[in-house]
């Protein structure tokens, strides 16, 4: 469900964390925030002294969908009343200076979050307002810093990326999706038997069509063959298909003759037509 | 630098890869993915076939000054022709159907980039346009997807999200960042004997006071004492406070007497002032 019609009915996954924006500027931001929040499965927002008060019909338009976020937020008048029930409080920070704190990575920080939620207490992430950032009484608030290891010729992190940044490790952080496969559908990975018997039928037909004339080069000009066939990366289906290419090209042309062959491709890397 | 004025001084930073927008629809969109783009380090920008042309003033809005990102990039009629340069195409696909492709997470994606660049090799990656992706035939055009491990209750990712978050691990594939460190700043972590003069005096204090004075719970009451302040987590400038506090407060009071005394701290976990 892409909620872009009356919205996801999105819930709480488990105990997560609480973001809280502090003096967030803007109602697109604060919109979304709630959708990088539902994408990375956090629930629970926590606005404190929004600028321009609460609530905003532009929040609900950049939510996409992840209104219920925004239904179920709560307003505070100050860091110290947004956090008085949590147990852990990591403040993003792009350029701590003068505080003697943990300072993690987004990262780190995430498997931190994950540890602390499994013991059932209760975390919240702090992020600044959109110009200024966090400022130090603010800081002083949480126990744990979080910064971003990103390119520091261009700091300016948006609001929401910086909440999806940390929604995505948050995220990544219980998730187990193997970081490569082969995606094969209906299909499966081919056997080595079944790519050795298209080798063999391939073979068969270069050696008729005279393209394995030169007996010196035959051995080695079959062994790379062999080398781009045998990646491990071909299926049973695309066999099948390799299969008929063979018995087709090496059968005498039915109909129209050389005029009827496609015209080959151009070497500058486009295609001729 | 922020690039809130003049824009930033951004340059491409060695071998990085295109990022490759697919028929874009909101240049609101172009802007902030440009400004995405900077924060992780990535700097080539191609738009095929952008819905509403090119260029868009408010491009340059949301681009928060990545505006050099804007000025360099390329346009193209075609995913085929804006990738006829590049040796390798990964296409980042929320749903792939029908399609037989490596298919990796972001994560993995960024590590292989990273792999793919520093072999001099040049590298794009595709992303489609807001309301559909990508189609069949521009996937037929990239040898690998990524796929992002998401919420499956809320798959609905911005644009720019989606690309923070390739540039955001294309950054980290590269980077050395402490995943956690104590930040001191101007002092350091104090050393065990440091701590342990800082309990001496505590306990000098202590047993003055009579706070120490039942000898059976002495030892256990000490030992908690030196948990709590041994975690590895003190600085020498805050022994040197906590050694001034032992000092004030074991003195007898200057001038006003109880009444100057501050108020104790409300048990709810709020101040009380």
């Amino acid at each position: 469900m892409t909620g872009r019609d009356g919205g996801a009915d999105l819930q709480p996954i488990g105990n997560s964390p609480v973001v809280v924006l502090v003096r967030p500027q803007l109602a697109d931001n604060i919109g979304a925030v709630a959708r990088a929040m539902a994408n990375g499965g956090l629930f629970h927002l926590r606005l404190v002294a929004p600028r321009d008060g609460w609530p905003q019909e532009r929040a609900w338009r950049t939510a996409s969908g992840a209104q219920r976020i925004l239904e179920a937020l709560t307003l505070h008048p100050s860091v110290a009343d947004a956090v008085a029930d949590l147990h852990r409080v990591f403040a993003t920070c792009p350029r701590p200076r003068h505080i003697i704190k943990p300072l993690l990575t987004p990262r780190a920080a995430a498997v931190d979050l994950r540890q602390i939620c499994a013991e059932g207490l209760r975390a919240g992430i702090l992020f600044g307002p959109e110009r200024a950032g966090l400022d130090n009484d603010d800081m002083a608030q949480a126990d744990t810093l979080v910064r971003y290891p990103l390119n520091p010729a261009f700091l300016s992190l948006n609001l929401a990326q910086a909440v999806m940044v940390m929604a995505y490790e948050w995220w990544m952080a219980a998730d187990t999706t193997a970081p490569r496969r082969l995606m094969t559908n209906e299909t499966r990975v081919a056997t080595k038997g079944e790519v050795e018997n298209f080798l063999a039928h391939l073979t068969v037909e270069l050696d008729r069509c005279g393209f394995l004339r030169n007996a010196e080069k035959r051995p080695g000009m079959l062994r790379n063959l062999r080398h781009f066939f045998g990646r491990g990366e071909v299926t049973e289906q695309e066999l099948r298909t390799l299969h008929g290419i063979v018995t087709e090209l090496s059968r005498p042309a039915r109909g129209g003759g050389a005029e009827s062959r496609p015209q080959p491709l151009g070497t500058d890397g486009t295609t001729v037509r």
